[in-house]
């Protein structure tokens, strides 16, 4: 036996596991930013002989094994709350699987509540596992609230995790309404947690030996306009740490997952916070947090989950020790906190899709329907952050515009963003009225090629009058 | 001097107070609900000489004095976060006011931290003053912090207000971040605040005394579909007092204001909350309030305005001693504040101009332009409510659908939304991708009238595939 299987636990062949899992099973699994997921148990469900309709629910992103192995035998008949796979993206596209999108601080009460479909069982990855415990492996997402929530439980010890992960989890769980207390954590680097997850015994199937490592992120390269929104990003950062007084001692920045958001985190580097404390207060943690951490810019991070290259997966196990005293993996109820992110003035910075001519933004379907990964964390920062930055292109390749008339689908209103920076510039849509911003949207902010058009749909809309003026005749007229 | 009036305080009249308002400057107002405004002040400045350019912030929505005399006159320039009358509305959707629509819990911050103008003066109503306090008439809103944010103050003394309606109030004010602490509220009857606003005593410029009441609501009789929404509403929230154990000892539910909202707080008698407790937390209250309190139905009350008809008034005015036992005035940033409503499981019930066929909510636009009266507290509950509930009727007049392939602006999001309510029935959203969301609303929501018509776009729209299948070209076939 393992020494990740503590007391009396013995771990099965994942077939048995797999066996417990009924065809039409909802099932709740660990896993967050693409890591901390279970693996053998999906890939034995995607072999299994029956005709399998499950319902999966996750944290957030998942890996191959769920959204690529176990969709392309058609196991899945719903998804919930996020995907980002090619496999899942197209199986949602085209009806297949029912998905529904979700904002990710709520999708645990959500399961709860059993406002999404209550879980028949969770499937949970772990480092180490006892009696009643187990201690998340790289993500710690909803998985406690998923445990709780499930009347069975089957778990997958990952012997290819340091077991020493556990140093960095702070696990809380909070207690549902109308009673729910305010939550204890005065300050981002704050623990008031466990590192371990609890479990009812009785619910307790199985557990799983494994050895598969996580995919790991690959980053590309930051291009040339990834840099010219970073030095934008920066001029807007520089000038508010001059200009508002709340961020005089301390600072607390969250980045969206992905290349761009990456890259952006790089060139934080590169801006000077004096004797200010830096903190990254998010869901992920990914290898530009990591540089900053080496180089001192960033004093500490909260996050639920260890997105990370093969390279950045090394240097952090290579030094748990000291990674450990100022990284910080929590809940994704807390790492996504409405409270939280207002509570500490966590500064939010996300990438879209597209953004029309008022400020709303589209951070998640192309051409107002085929839907690309889900809008995950992005409604929590974007709503509650006081300030708001949404960084993009000014154009996808050559021929499409970035700055839109009317967004054919609405994640984030025109109420909650601040800032709107792409390689061609910044504009600061605070305090402005609707026909200030979209002057301003295409003075600084879209691309040359398309400032014409887009002056000519404002002129059609403005003969028309009204607040947000629009003319819905031609307000697709580029997707027509 | 009146007994309005402690310590060394002297009334001016109210022309030397308007002329310490520079011509362009930013004032901050009191009012909340159309109640607890200053009308002195704005109806000298409408009276002025000064060619006025003035930016007008408010907690909320503000009487006739404010939002049609001072606009008819064309000093205002600028407006925030919200305006609901006929004047101040065709301003704005000319453009001749520059507005920006905001959420309410937030503006406090957003006035304090210089994302909307900064204010020059702050301009209060109150039925008492001291040397460095007032306590404030019929509502709070975010009078509090405008008066911090502001370097001169001038408080109007309403003398036809009770000085007793202080009992109601529960002024409680929050740090700025990164340290502000958690709202220590642990139960929406708990008080944790005082009845005064406090301000520094350099700031006060002036103490106008009025006798000019609120111009009281009048809420229309309920109508036929009032009443059939009303009933579709009770049987939702039945089905899940059964179903919620979050429920089983106290419920707590928030209503729009309007005549839609009144109504349907008048149906909650109707309801067997058995044992629970039922209290109001929301923005404002009203009429159906009252009745509830005094039948027994609602154990207590929490809101941020008054705004009651004359007769409601008058039973509130008549018994201060017995309603203030249950009913509490606050501050608007915690009457609307996403973590207390996280905290106590608000339910959420709003009413919305249109919804679409995805579950997409416009609360504020006609035709995508023009704005009615604003965004106010539907997001802060809409988003944050573990239960939210849309009700709107199926139709506006005989020609018009209230459920639309595409809404043209987007307040609230597809995530946003738990249920949909037309006097035709009830669409429970939660769970369901978007294809079978749509299905869903047609069936039970829609006015028969439109059904073929909307099922024609939904064959169109899914032709093209996708997540959220539309059909751009003819989104907007009603308009055009």
């Amino acid at each position: 036996m393992s020494d990740r299987l503590e007391g009396a636990i013995e771990p099965v062949d994942v077939e048995t596991a797999a066996s417990h899992v009924d065809s039409d099973a909802v099932v709740a699994v660990s896993g967050f930013g693409a890591v901390g997921y279970p693996k053998a148990l999906p890939l034995a469900l995607a072999d299994d002989d029956r005709d399998l309709e499950l319902t999966v629910v996750s944290g957030g992103s998942v890996g191959k094994e769920i959204d690529t192995a176990l969709v392309e035998t058609g196991a899945i008949a719903r998804r919930y709350p996020y995907q980002s796979r090619p496999a899942a993206r197209e199986a949602v596209n085209d009806g297949t699987i029912a998905y529904q999108d979700r904002f990710i601080s709520a999708v645990g009460d959500e399961v709860a509540l059993g406002h999404l479909p209550k879980p028949d069982v969770a499937i949970v990855e772990a480092v180490a596992v006892g009696a009643d415990w187990f201690v998340p492996s790289l993500s710690i997402g909803h998985t406690a609230a998923y445990v709780r929530a499930a009347p069975k439980l089957i778990i997958e010890v990952n012997g290819s995790i340091p077991r020493e992960i556990g140093r960095f989890h702070d696990v809380y769980e909070r207690e549902l309404p109308p009673n729910r207390k305010p939550i204890p954590l005065e300050h981002p680097a704050d623990r008031i947690g466990d590192s371990r997850i609890r479990f009812d015994t009785d619910t307790l199937l199985a557990v799983v030996e494994t050895e598969t490592p996580d995919d790991p992120y690959s980053f590309r390269e930051p291009s040339a306009t990834d840099r010219e929104i970073a030095t934008n990003l920066a001029t807007v950062l520089e000038a508010e740490l001059e200009r508002c007084s709340i961020f005089d001692d301390r600072i607390a920045l969250q980045f969206g997952v992905g290349s761009l958001g990456n890259a952006l985190m790089g060139a934080l580097s590169d801006i000077d916070f004096g004797d200010r404390d830096v903190y990254y207060y998010g869901e992920v943690f990914q290898d530009g947090l990591l540089e900053m951490i080496e180089n001192g810019t960033l004093t500490g991070a909260s996050a639920t989950s260890f997105a990370l290259s093969v390279e950045g997966q090394r240097r952090l196990f290579d030094d748990i020790d000291r990674y450990s005293e100022s990284v910080i993996l929590r809940t994704a109820a807390l790492s996504n906190s409405p409270a939280l992110i207002d509570r500490f003035g966590v500064v939010g910075i996300n990438s879209a899709v597209e953004v029309d001519l008022y400020g709303h933004v589209n951070s998640t379907h192309v051409g107002g329907s085929r839907v690309l990964n889900g809008v995950g964390g992005s409604g929590d920062f974007n709503r509650n952050s006081p300030l708001t930055i949404t960084t993009l292109p000014s154009r996808h390749g050559t021929e499409t515009s970035c700055l839109v008339p009317m967004c054919p689908h609405v994640d984030h209103t025109e109420h909650d963003i601040s800032v709107v920076i792409t390689e061609q510039g910044i504009a600061d849509l605070r305090g402005r009225s609707p026909r200030e911003r979209s002057r301003l949207l295409i003075e600084e902010c879209a691309h040359p090629q398309f400032v014409d058009d887009l002056e000519a749909y404002l002129e059609r809309s403005e003969a028309n009058g009204g607040h947000i003026p629009h003319h819905l005749e031609s307000a697709f007229f580029w997707q027509s």
